[in-house]
């Protein structure tokens, strides 16, 4: 029963990422971009013209192309076996994660979330709890752990090649609000930075959840206490566009997590640095094909994608192309879906969880904590605010 | 009749790209990526059981999957309209080009053709003359030229931001054979060495067209005369493993082509560095989504690829993703794709070609003719050699 | 009277940068390296062999090596005008700057000292008295803001074409005693480490405060309020090796900065960037003949020390090369002596002062409330912290 | 007699050097960067009143400032030996060199002369057989090779970490006269592009030789035959602007050298890579504290300056800064400076040639042999053209 679900493709639903979407359509040529998957249904935006605009522009059975999510999962739960999606695509505004996931997990779906998962931290608990008693796969797509430098950085430090590790500093600067500050863009009006649709937060809940889940995939290590000001340098701007903070990890280490809107003329400068004993190393996300060791001798060691000698299994098998062939966003993204499609194909067959390396609702969960935590100690006459769960 | 083809995936077929490959799954995401096909027939490999095991994992209808590409042209040609195939990418070993695209061609498909085109000059012209009469779409796979930035930098260039060009740098250095010329891994005996199967040139028919392209596609110049010296390192090596020459453009300019595949320790490195009388430019491969500008009065512009104020419509069209989240080859190879749906659609909609922006049966025969020079330049006592046409 | 000081090499003295010394070469390359002083005595270490044979290897008159800086300050005074000393450095361990210092400005001479200028807030404000009531020259070598590219950046900010300034983030990472703190390396026991010698901090004393002394000279802010944490790593270890903060500035700007010495791998990778509601710049001090200027609109501009376009006066005269011929730490370090040479020639002439380009006696006063402030809000658990003054 | 030359500082002249020479100060910054030499005499132009003036910039005795250089020579001569120069640095326009550099071998001076030695093969020589007779010290200031990390470079070939060399590249790009193609500077006549001045190539002869000393150094091998082509993009220019050729070495390696002022937007781009069987190494002057190790698995090692693990002694022994602190033009020009010292102290000690590691006149004939020899090459019809000696 299901296990045929091995020997083709899977079926996707999508909801949201309709016209003029910047992360629908990159779910969509991730999740297809090994051919495991294609998109049959959706419910690509609230506007029901614009929705069948996207179905139309997908070649998707127009039958199978929905007014609400609402609609989409009860018709979609009527399907027989050989039609029945294996996995919904969740990529609303954030404030809609929750009902949505919501609604597809009740009617026995397995879910891919954008994130951040929520926009409390009390909705993250009750959906990870709704999907534990569901027995439905739940992946999150933090994408940029699906970096295989990224997965080579994370084995070098469990290894111990890097000694015990004292200090990370990791950062997300990016520029694209800094016109804002002086108001030169006073038209746009993001739902990013509206608290009813993007939550509490804009900075943190953005982008400085990858960052905090970006160390937490690298370092192993977990966050005891944070020292953070969140800040709105844009007028009128109820929400966070830049978030920096001390961090005590749990074992001694310490570090600096610093993500940022207005940091201008920066693009999407993910990196992280990570300091023990004996070595250290740093990735950054726009040369995402390199890892470089730093050794305190007074030498540099850039490691390629690709490289046969990497100690992770899961990064060399993760090479579409060989060193010197740059891999990019889209390809990290794909691999998040990749791992994602071994826990869905396993839901699907009745099987046990494979155990696959891609964010899961727990990570939705923790990242909930850090935002909470993060707005928290900012607001803070205290120093050091103990990380939430 | 066959307008209805603007509307739908189109339908492709493959030939080659079977187990083990590396170009042929390449051609595949690149085609799907942007959801406009779907690979729907293919005869993936000379052993019909190799054939059928990648037939099956691409979830293929058995009956689509060929034993041999003559059997597939001929049984394709005689789908109806609703089921033919749109066109057939040939990624088999080079050697075998001209007899597969000849086929294909004489059977009225459309034609995706990876480089080099042919193996002889001769056939190169044989198959432009045949596709010429047939009238059937052909599209070369130089990917290179499908990055944004190389798109930028071509613009650059046509508009006179550099001023006239005097001097053109184009490299192509690989190191994954250094390590054969001491015989260290003898073991291995690939068909790009094998004259039978890569025609009379491995490192300038592999990699030196792509030089010559990229070299043509951004400065517009036509080389007049070539003064090459092909080298095989490689003990009994019969065929070329490094290639460079200087050269003289129709115009004035001069410059210097050197492609390598024993240059140690290189990856994929071609880039190219034009010099006109007020700047000069630089594009790397290995960093594709930069473009650099150099001011004489001792500045640098990295331009990202994203940017708003590119001044090439086709580089800001070509954005999957914003600036700082890095696109990568296949990327690339994709945007070729793209561009040959254009005329691809055009021909099955009997409507004139639309002058999409893609390599063509003419860039093939201008590479085949870019070979036969180097070798004979090479051979030859003389300075100066005529580019053949 | 004393006029002639313009046309003539000054006459300096050095206390300290006997044999094995770092600094102190240092200082003898910076000073000489226009042929505008040159070193005449000195008294090189408390260990009077020592003293002499570094006097030796300079080819300094013996009579003028001295066995105590007491004796040198006392004998030198009593020299006429055609032979006395013009300025003094003094490049002994820190916690003897206080004493030689005042020690030679006590009898009348201009002083150039290395930094931190003493070992405690009082002593400094001690010194600053001294130097005020005594009207000689005191220049302070916060080296770092003498590479002409910082002078630049500095320059840039202040004519406003980054906008108004929201974020700086200024990092000293070193890793030079990351194997201490697994015991590697016992047998070194420095100077730096010890409270005796050092003062009250190790790394805040020795490179945080010319992390904030860089940051004050480019962005012209004043930090209003530290949230730091002072951190030792190293067993045992008394004082700080890493020391990392949150900073709000007086109007509005925020900021990042951090030092360490236990960043395994790092060289001395000082740097800043500067982010306003226009750009972002950013400098590095192992690349610094370069400043980098960031665009929202996705591209980066990188200026070349040298170029004739820079805005910054000084920046442009203080090129001994032209740009591609990179000059580096040394330079740097003489073009603080550079302009600290225009205000002791006044001070020898008599002249007011001129206001020269170079760290003072109140830049010393700043780094010790800088340093004495971070370590109080380190112990604090209040969140911020008054800068003290 | 003479011994005491290895404790005192050397006494040096200078030809050459005055108002708004760029060559002059580096040789004095340089030669005195250590404290291991001093200028006491010179002549410092053709212009008496200019001599004048650059000799009381440099707080010379005005006795020993000549008006001309063969007085200089004679009155010089004359000296006892403890005034006596120990050294005569030339920095006059190349046309002087052999006429100045003859004049004071003759007169017993050991010679520190710029680059290129002479402007014809006969003149160098001539010079070389003049030296060998005269028995003096003759250093040539091949400045590039003074850079640690190019001995380092050296040393790493020589002991066969890169495995047999099969293939060079070196570059030497400048784009200082690319706004001359134009005519965008007209009223700039340099002497550089004046054959009278300059010799037969000013390119070849200015930079392309630092490109072939630089590889001769670090590879050790010997070039055999050149196929060059030198052009004259700017209108009416005499001289060579851009120079290419293909190399082969004795022993079967190939190369390119590349030499170039219309290189819009490069700055002093020297740079070289070497590719043996089993690494590659890279090494660019604009990032010259660096060198860059490339090994066919997939990965660079970056060594810095500095290191302990480095295996070049003197390339350790040179060190007046730690890594991270960047040494530039002036410390490897001051490198070739001290190696010299040892040849010259030991000459005028009456000791042997202590063998130190700096370029003789041997290599300035060299220099001249390839000058000659491009230059034939460039005009010939045969592709090959034999290394003149």
């Amino acid at each position: 029963m299901g296990k045929d679900v091995y020997n083709r493709r899977l079926r996707g639903g999508m909801v949201g990422g309709g016209p003029g979407a910047f992360i629908g359509p990159v779910h969509r040529m991730a999740a297809t971009m090994d051919g495991e998957a294609e998109f049959v249904a959706g419910c690509f935006s609230r506007d029901a013209a614009k929705s069948k605009e996207a179905g139309d522009a997908l070649h998707l059975d127009p039958a199978r192309v929905y007014r609400s999510y609402r609609e989409m999962a009860e018709q979609e739960a009527k399907k027989p076996a050989g039609e029945k999606l294996d996995f919904v695509s969740i990529v609303v505004t954030t404030a809609y994660h929750y009902e949505v996931a919501r609604c597809f997990v009740e009617h026995g779906f397995n879910v891919v979330c954008d994130k951040p998962m929520t926009t409390s931290l009390e909705d993250a608990h009750a959906l990870s709890d709704l999907v534990g008693k569901a027995g439905t796969a739940f992946v999150l797509t933090h994408n940029y752990t699906g970096y295989p430098m990224v997965k080579e950085a994370r084995h070098r430090v469990a290894t111990g090649e890097l000694g015990r590790v004292n200090k990370v500093v990791v950062e997300y600067p990016q520029g694209w609000l800094s016109q804002l500050v002086e108001g030169g863009a006073s038209e746009i009006s993001m739902w990013r930075m509206d608290p009813a649709q993007a939550g509490p937060s804009n900075c943190t809940g953005d982008i400085g959840i990858h960052a905090e889940n970006l160390c937490r995939y690298v370092t192993g290590l977990e966050i005891d206490e944070v020292c953070a000001e969140a800040s709105s340098f844009i007028p009128d701007h109820k929400l966070d566009d830049d978030s920096m903070m001390l961090l005590r990890f749990k074992g001694g280490a310490k570090g600096i997590l610093y993500a940022s809107q207005i940091s201008s003329g920066e693009e999407n400068g993910l990196n992280i640095r990570v300091y023990g004993t004996k070595k250290g190393l740093q990735w950054w996300q726009e040369e995402p094909n390199y890892l470089v060791l730093k050794d305190p001798a007074g030498y540099q060691t850039r490691l390629s994608r690709g490289n046969p000698d990497l100690v992770c299994a899961i990064a060399k098998e993760y090479m579409r192309t060989p060193f010197g062939h740059p891999e990019g966003f889209i390809e990290a993204f794909a691999n998040v879906y990749r791992e994602g499609f071994k826990t869905i194909r396993a839901q699907v067959a009745g099987d046990p969880d494979p155990g696959a390396d891609h964010p899961t609702v727990h990570d939705g969960v923790a990242g909930l904590a850090f935002i909470a935590t993060v707005l928290e100690s900012s607001k803070s006459d205290r120093k050091w605010t103990k990380m939430k769960s």
